[in-house]
Parts: structure tokens; C-alpha cells; sequence
């Protein structure tokens, strides 16, 4: 038996399109004699649909949009769409009012309906808001072969591949008790760093545990701050890789059932990527055309500051949309270094984007004439840096606003950490494409695109990073140094680590207690920051939830000496 | 036995602090003789404390507090304390790691713990996200009284009271086979217009079903967007109420509980609020006061432009802050009206507070300069009425930062709703004060802050509402009527009305149609938006999780014909 993984990029919420989606690659399989076509969880609406689920229109409108891919899709081949069914039940039993559900589409008909079971509720997830959990284990019989069917989480539980449970049932267990001869899962599990070679581990683990093939079909695309990034895969028995999809782009893939030796045979495997600079330079790239797709817009602008990250963000951007898309503004003020100036031309040059330059010195004039007044006796601070990129941040949005772009923000995420950055000023942007990306990844992936001759400037990766905001400013005055940083934030807000573990790995104390009070109090910048492109465990964003008005770090001391271990988070 | 409830205003995180708070309570309680006393939802670190739960050194201090905490108590006074407790098999029986618990602290040590049953995942609530579900029913025993303990959501689910389940179980009912003499609850249940007439009812259906008399102690105090109100109350076995604390503030109640009659006597009842307004009034100055205490700022500044929303914004904030710490910025441009000064300047007299007057005619003679060689063959357009909101920003934030005054921002619901304000402009500020308050009410509001003379000037409440960003321009060029506008935008974000179902009950459908589009669109503005104060049941932030690049509007006609009732949500 043949059977296709329809690697699609469906938009949120576009039930028509996304149905179209469906049944070209369904015809495109099945000219190729597939038998079965699998496509990604919630593949009707898009992962993640969030609130529009609580709308009734909205999940009737997925109801009616199913029924009639069912009797577009051709009669012969068996098709899984991912989408939701009503909990009839709830108010009576109690329960929320939807499952995330597969359906089986065959015959111009909705032939069989699965639920998900395993509900994740953490870190940009929030599953149990909407759906309830399936209490069965799903599958389905297909010319004598019987299918077991799970939905993305519920392959996440194998308690000894994790060394603990994190849910009470493991589906893939049930289904083979059930002694099903394959088990398929439809996916929507967003990109993050080295995040393939865990699944294909993971799956491995319960294929060769299971002696059961699997077929992993996940969703590509960008949505918002996250980035699918496909690489659907079939694992065999032994839990050898048998297919793969390409990341980071659309895919239709296909492995052959071999009902004599009733395993996965061999097809095609797109290559691993070489460094995880290039894994997370695709995602990135994606991450940007598909928001800018998405939303609408084909052209975006952005300052360029003469520094790093500004670079690498017009080095992805144009990348994403193509040089004549991409318009970079050089804003320098009397504080702006001469370089500041040349190396945002001469990245431009390189990059062949159109540059523009807006002197801001007589702005910086018009607020220190209008605010003299209020601000006599005062001495030139925060306040007064801050305007100076708010003013750039008034331009930017300005253009955007007159040539209807999107501006992108380029802050990264050492920055947004520990507030270096302005707000309503440099933070300004409809997406923020590095903030989840740390200073020295920023470095490490200029290298990167460097490998084959000069995209960013040297200059722009040699000289010492400033903000350029008053006179022989460099970031290094206010931050540690960010190998030291990056280091320090890495434990404390990837590890969940302490205070005194920490320091007990090799940093000064006054530093680790400045950079946690600096974490903490940038809060409320965080807040207000633009969706950001996830691609580590713990990005700011949906995922991060803390609380602006609060007094933990103000009490953190008494209990700094704690020892205590970090938890682990799945998927 | 006398059982008193302490209201307390616990700050986020703040372990020392919180426990302080219900040790003072305590020591007051036992004086006047209480045998038990009982404290809101997590007292100890304050609710809602999100992410702080996932950080084990966090957890690891809670359990230290408590522990000392209990050796801290008066020993013959009995005390229920919020805190969390750790799911130590987790790892085995899959699960989260943490329980939503109240401990009993008698006798110096932690005698009996008990987790919270209802896990709510909805609206601004996240507890799956950090807890696992308590299975058991909880009481214990105290001077031979079985008491039986619930948290919050634990009395959510009466069926009959809902006509319909949201969860399997009943804890109250669970608790009334067992026979327990009393039930206490300790809750964190945020603000919202008309909810403790709702909470009231809805716990004497359940009192009298089970005749069970109730004791229910709410957190009262704002935590960001969430203001608690407080107006803890007692039930008797009739559901007669025979206590109630005083809403948006501390409190310490007492109430009797007659072990011959087995029920509560009467003890005192503050009273219930006159109007809605007065009751919105109340919640948003605790929630100014609250936010700008608990992030440690004593003073705001704001800017006034001559229209109600600021005007309003102000009166909470001097009624929050005091008049001495309220500064009110003019900054009227050439399209100002001459009333826009001359009103502003009428309501700083009225509330005492101080006025400065920054002109911005030149400054967007700057930005018109720095951009007209870009802007050459263009229209005056939304870019350049973007321009004034953004000088203005950018004029509050240096004030706001020179100074260390906290901005807040002023901003309206059916402005946010349908995005008719700028971002980086008139929405900066670290607090939106009325981003939960629909037009309509902010009229309402206004009058009924002048019921025994004018605090607002008569002339801001008649005029026609402007933004004064182009020459004789008035809200209702771009939108509908307000009143329309807010009917509209009650149905469809509070009703989950459908387009069909909006036009059925009287509106014009191109308006519909527009408004829905604008909602839609406004997203990518509402994500970056201040922390709103939340006084609805659907207020846009953290219980509002809305993809931004999605495209659900655009196919919404097809569908818009279907006819759904809305759902209805608890707590």
C-alpha cells in the first residue's frame, strides 16, 4: 500500500483554502496511486487556531467545509484531515465542547472520526482551553491492514524514552495491544534547535519498543511566532528512518506499505542540514515570508543601524521576499558613528536592497526645544536616549504606514531578556524576526552566511556592538559581556536554574543578581513586544507567562542558596 | 466557633510580604477570639503567579514560607493558607507536578493539605497549564465541626444552577454526602461587572440544594489586568447571606457558626453598590492604585486631549494616586480645537491636579521635513495622523522615563475593538485604564462621576468625540454611531454572534460587515498593547488568544448564514 504525507502550509483559519490545499495534493497522490494521504493536525484550520475554536461559526463552518472536501476529494483514496469534532456530550458528562480530531475521508464521505488524547498544556500550548481528551485508542482498517491513528502529543509519553510519564496513558502502548500493523500521527509540532533529532530519537525509541512502523506527517509553514518546519518522516520496525520530507517547505512524500514483510520500505530521505546555523536560518527566513504572507503585505522595511542584528534581519528578509522588497533606512543621529553609516551602505550594497537615509539630528533638536522647559536642571539620560529611537521607530512606522510595509524589528533575544532595547523605539515592528535568537547565535549565524564569501560587512562583525545613543556608547557599559550573558540567561531561562547555581557555575554573583533583576524588571517591555519567531525551548511570547507587577526577584535572596533541579518539558 | 475571613491584597511573588500580611490578619483574628481563619486562593504568592510556578526554586520557597509561616501563627488559632504542593509522583502516574492547594496551619505545623478539584482553563485562567486535579473530597476536622474545603472553581459546577456540567464531579455535592457541617471556599475570582450578584446566587442555589451553610473568602486587589473585588461573603443553610467584606479593599470578617442550630448566625454585611458605574468606578481606581504600587511607582502622567477618555482616565487616577501625584500633558497640534485646551485645562482645575502644555506643531513640522523627499506625490493619509499620535507618545515617554512617573494610557474598548487608535502613539503606557470600558459606559461612567457636580466638564461630555489628528475630523467619519458600534461589539466578542445573527437582531449589514473586518484586522495592534484593566468577561489580553496572520474574516461570508447559539462560559 502506498501512502502519501501531504506536508502543507495551511493559513489559520482559511477553511476554504486550506481545503483547496488538500485536495490538489490529494489529486497529485492519488495520480500517483496512493491508497492513504495523511496531512498535518488540524489541517482544515491550521495549528494554532486559538480562540477562533471558541467562535460556533467558526467550528460549524469547518463542519460544512469537511463534508464538502469529503466529496471533492477523489473516491479511492483514503484521506486523514485534521479537524475538530463537537463534544455532544459535555453538558451532560462536563468536559470542554470540542476534540481535536482526525478525520477519515473515503468515498465522498466522513467515514470514521479520532480524537486526540494527549493534550498538551505548556509552553505555547494550550490545548485543554478548547478540548477535551479521547478516551479510546483510534484506528482504522484499510484493505486488511489495520491502521492505528494518533494526533501529534500522543506519541509524546513514552516513559521510558523520558524516563518519567508526563500523562497517564501512552497511546502508542494501546494500539499495539490492539496489534495494529502500522501507526500513523498527524502533527503541527513547531520548529525549535536540534528539535528533528529529538523526534526522530523519540519515535525510534517507541518503533523499535512497539515493533510498530510509524508515519509522522507534519504541518510547514509559519504562523505568527511559530515556525513548523515539516520534515515529515517514516520510521520502519527497527526504527530506521525510511522517508523524509524536505524542512522548511512545502512536500508531498510517499512510502510504500509492504504487506508480505508488513513493514515501511525504503523511499525517499531529504538530508539533515549541516550546522544548526542553517536549520535555524531556514526557519527564520520561512518565519518572515510566511507572516508577511499571511498578513498580506510583499514589501518590508527596517532601520539599519550599522550594526549586527539589523544586518542579519536584512540578510533574512531578503532572503524571504526578494531584494527589490526589502527598503532599509539608515537613521543616524550626531551620536552615530561615521561607520555606522558606511557599513548599513555597505550591507545594503551587498545585499542589494534599496537604502534610504533620514538624519535625525534636527528631530533630536525639536524634543530637547519642546521638553527644555520640564526637563531643566536634569542631566542627559535613559530619557533622553530613548527618545532618539523613538524617533527612529516614529519613521519607520511612518514609511510603513505611507507604502503600506511591514516593518520588522530587530532586537535579539539578550536584548529583550534583560530590556536593552526601547520601547515604542527600536522595538517597533509587526514581527520581531531575532528576538528569539541570542546575541552570540546572532555572531554565530553572520558566520554562517558568510561561509561563501562576504554578505555582512566584517566591520559589522568585528566591531564592538553599541547602541549608538550618546557619545562612545558600547553595550558592553551596560552588560557583561554576552558570552558571559548569553550563558547566564541560558541557565536561567532555559535550565529553571537558581541564583546560587548559577554563581556555583562559574559567574560572578553581583553579575547573576544584576542580569535576574534585569530579567525580571524588563517585563513589562516584553509584554508589549512585537510576535517574535520561536526557535529555541523558551522563547518570550505565547509561551512565556509571567507577571509585570510582582516581588519575586525582590525576595529571591532569602531563598538563593535553594538546590533544587530543573523540571523537564516535552515537545 | 468563630471563623473570620481575611480579605488580603497579596502582591505576586511577594512570599515575605504575603506572609506577613496573613499573620498580622491572624494575630487581629485570634484577639478577638476566631478558632479559624481563612484566606483567599494562594495567599501566599498571590493569584494569578502564572509562570513563577515553573521555576523550582520559586516552589522550593513557597514551601520554606509556609513552613514558617506556621510556626509564626498564634498556636490555638486555626488558618487556611493558598500555597501549592508538589505532585511528587508526577513522573509515575504522568500528571503535572504541582496542586493548586490550601494548607491548614494549627499548632505551629502544616496539619493536613488539600488540593483544588476544578482546574478552570479558560478565559484568563491557565491552571492546566501548572496543576493536576485533585481527586478526593477534602475536609477536616476541628472542634469536632467537619469542615469541608473547597478552592474557587470547586463550586463552579453546579449542574442544576448551570443547566449544564463544565467538569465530571461536584465537589460540593461530594462533600455534602459526606455529611460535612460547613463548607469554606477560598477563592481568587476576578472582577467583572454584575459577577458577585452571579457568585451569590449561584452559592446559595448550592447551599440550599445541599443545605450546607457556605463561607467563601476572595482575594481583593489588582494583579495586572485583573482586578479582584473582594466582597467575601457567608451563606447560611438557607442561603440567606449573614456576612459580606467590603468590596475593592482589605478586610477582616468575622462570622459565628452555632454548633446547637448547625448553621451561621448573622454578622455584619457591607452593602451592595448603587450602580454598575459605581461598582466599574471602584474597580478600575484599585486597579491604577494596585498596578502603580505594586511596580513600584507613586506617580503617573498622562496626556490630556480636551476628550473624555483622557478626562476619565484622570479622575480614576487622582481618585487612585491623590491629586499631587497626577501630572496631565497638553499637547494640542494645529488641527486642536481651541476647546481641546480650554476643556483639559478645565479638568485639571476641577481635579486639582497638575497640567503642562507641550505644543507639537513644530515637531510634526520636523517629521513632515524628514519625510517629504519620500513622501513627494503623496496624500496627507493615515501615515501623517499617525505622526502627531506618535510625537505625543514619544513626548509622555520621556516624561515618564526622565521622571519615573508610571504612563498610562487612555484608550477606550471600542476603540481597541476596532483599532481605531495608534500604535507606539496613543496606546503607550505600562497600564491601559479603560481598554475594558466600551465608549457607551465611559459616557456612563463620566455621568455618573458628576452626579453632585461637575468633576468632568460639561462641554467634554457634549461635544462631538474627535482625534483631532486632520482638520475638522470626528469619530464618526471612520466609525458607526457609538451606541451601534458597542451593541455590534457586545454580540459578536461577548455573544459569539455570527454576522447573520448581528444583522437579525437590527443592524445594517455593510456595517456589520465592516466592523467585523476591522475587529480582525485591529489584532496585530491588541497584541501589543498595554496590560488592560479587565472589568468584562471577554476583555481583549490574556484571555484573548487571537491568531494575527490568519485569514477567517476573508472566508467568513460563505459561512455567515449559520445559525449557533453562543456558548456560555463559568467563573
Amino acid at each position: 500500500m502506498k501512502i502519501a504525507i501531504a506536508q502543507i502550509n495551511p493559513t489559520i483559519g482559511d477553511l476554504p483554502g486550506n481545503a483547496q490545499k488538500i485536495l490538489e495534493t490529494a489529486q497529485q497522490a492519488a495520480a500517483e496511486d496512493a491508497r492513504l494521504l495523511l496531512t498535518p493536525e488540524l489541517s482544515l484550520c491550521g495549528y494554532p487556531p486559538r480562540d477562533l475554536l471558541l467562535n460556533p461559526t467558526f467550528v460549524e463552518a469547518m463542519n460544512i467545509a469537511l463534508q464538502q472536501l469529503a466529496r471533492d476529494l477523489p473516491p479511492k483514496l483514503a484521506v486523514l484531515v485534521g479537524t475538530v469534532e463537537e463534544n455532544t456530550k459535555a453538558h451532560i458528562t462536563g468536559g470542554k465542547t470540542l476534540f481535536n480530531s482526525t478525520a477519515l475521508l473515503e468515498e465522498g464521505k466522513v467515514k470514521q472520526i479520532f480524537h486526540k488524547r494527549l493534550l498538551p498544556t505548556y509552553d505555547v500550548f494550550d490545548e485543554h482551553r478548547y478540548f477535551e481528551s479521547g478516551l479510546q485508542a483510534n484506528y482504522f482498517t484499510l484493505d486488511n491492514l489495520d491502521i492505528g491513528v494518533t494526533i501529534c502529543e500522543d506519541l509524546w509519553n513514552d516513559e521510558e524514552f523520558w524516563g518519567k510519564r508526563s500523562y497517564a496513558v501512552n497511546p502508542i502502548a494501546d494500539l499495539a495491544i490492539l496489534g495494529v500493523d502500522l501507526i500513523v500521527n498527524l502533527s503541527a509540532s513547531p520548529y525549535s534547535v536540534g528539535k528533528q533529532h529529538f523526534r526522530e530519537a523519540m519515535l525510534r525509541h517507541s518503533a523499535v519498543r512497539f515493533q510498530q512502523p510509524v508515519i509522522y506527517a507534519n504541518q510547514v509553514g509559519g504562523n505568527d511566532d511559530l515556525i513548523f518546519d515539516g520534515r515529515s518522516f517514516a520510521l520502519n520496525r527497527q526504527g530506521e528512518v525510511m522517508c523524509r520530507a524536505h524542512g522548511f517547505e512545502i512536500d508531498l512524500v510517499m512510502v510504500e506499505f509492504d504487506e508480505v514483510q508488513r513493514d515501511l520500505q525504503l523511499s525517499s530521505i531529504a538530508p539533515e542540514y549541516e550546522s544548526e546555523d542553517e536549520e535555524i536560518w531556514q526557519a527564520l527566513v520561512l518565519g518572515v515570508k510566511d507572516y508577511a504572507r499571511k498578513c498580506r503585505f510583499s514589501k518590508v522595511v527596517l532601520g539599519l543601524s550599522g550594526g549586527i542584528d539589523s544586518a542579519l534581519v536584512a540578510a533574512i528578509a531578503t532572503a524571504a521576499l526578494g531584494k527589490e522588497n526589502v527598503l532599509g533606512v539608515l537613521m543616524p543621529s550626531p551620536y552615530s558613528s561615521e561607520h555606522s553609516v558606511s557599513d548599513a551602505l555597505a550591507l545594503g550594497e551587498n545585499l542589494g536592497i534599496k537604502t534610504d537615509i533620514l538624519r535625525i539630528g534636527e528631530l533630536m533638536q525639536g524634543f530637547d526645544n519642546s521638553l527644555a522647559e520640564m526637563f531643566t536642571g536634569t542631566e542627559f539620560g535613559i530619557a533622553e536616549e530613548n527618545i532618539q529611537s523613538r524617533i527612529r521607530g516614529n519613521l519607520l512606522m511612518a514609511i510603513a504606514n505611507k507604502f503600506g510595509y511591514l516593518l520588522l524589528s530587530t532586537g535579539n533575544k539578550s536584548e529583550m531578556a534583560v530590556g536593552y532595547c526601547t520601547l515604542y523605539g527600536d522595538m517597533n515592528g509587526g514581527l520581531a524576526v531575532i528576538s528569539d535568537v541570542p546575541k552570540t547565535r546572532v555572531y554565530s549565524l553572520c558566520d554562517w552566511l558568510n561561509r561563501n564569501g562576504e554578505i555582512i560587512p566584517q566591520n559589522i562583525l568585528t566591531k564592538a556592538p553599541s547602541a549608538e545613543l550618546k557619545p562612545g556608547q558600547v553595550d558592553q557599559d551596560s552588560l557583561p559581556a554576552y558570552e558571559i550573558l548569553d550563558d547566564i540567561l541560558q541557565r536561567l531561562i532555559h535550565n529553571y536554574q537558581s541564583a546560587a547555581q548559577i554563581v556555583a557555575a562559574g559567574h560572578d554573583p553581583t553579575i547573576v543578581d544584576r542580569v535576574i533583576q534585569m530579567v525580571a524588571r524588563a517585563e513589562f517591555k516584553r509584554r508589549q513586544a512585537p510576535p517574535g519567531l520561536k526557535i529555541t525551548d523558551r522563547a518570550f511570547g505565547t509561551g512565556w507567562r509571567m507577571p509585570i507587577a510582582s516581588n519575586w526577584v525582590g525576595v529571591k535572596k532569602a531563598y538563593q542558596t535553594v538546590n533544587v533541579t530543573a523540571p523537564t518539558f516535552v515537545q
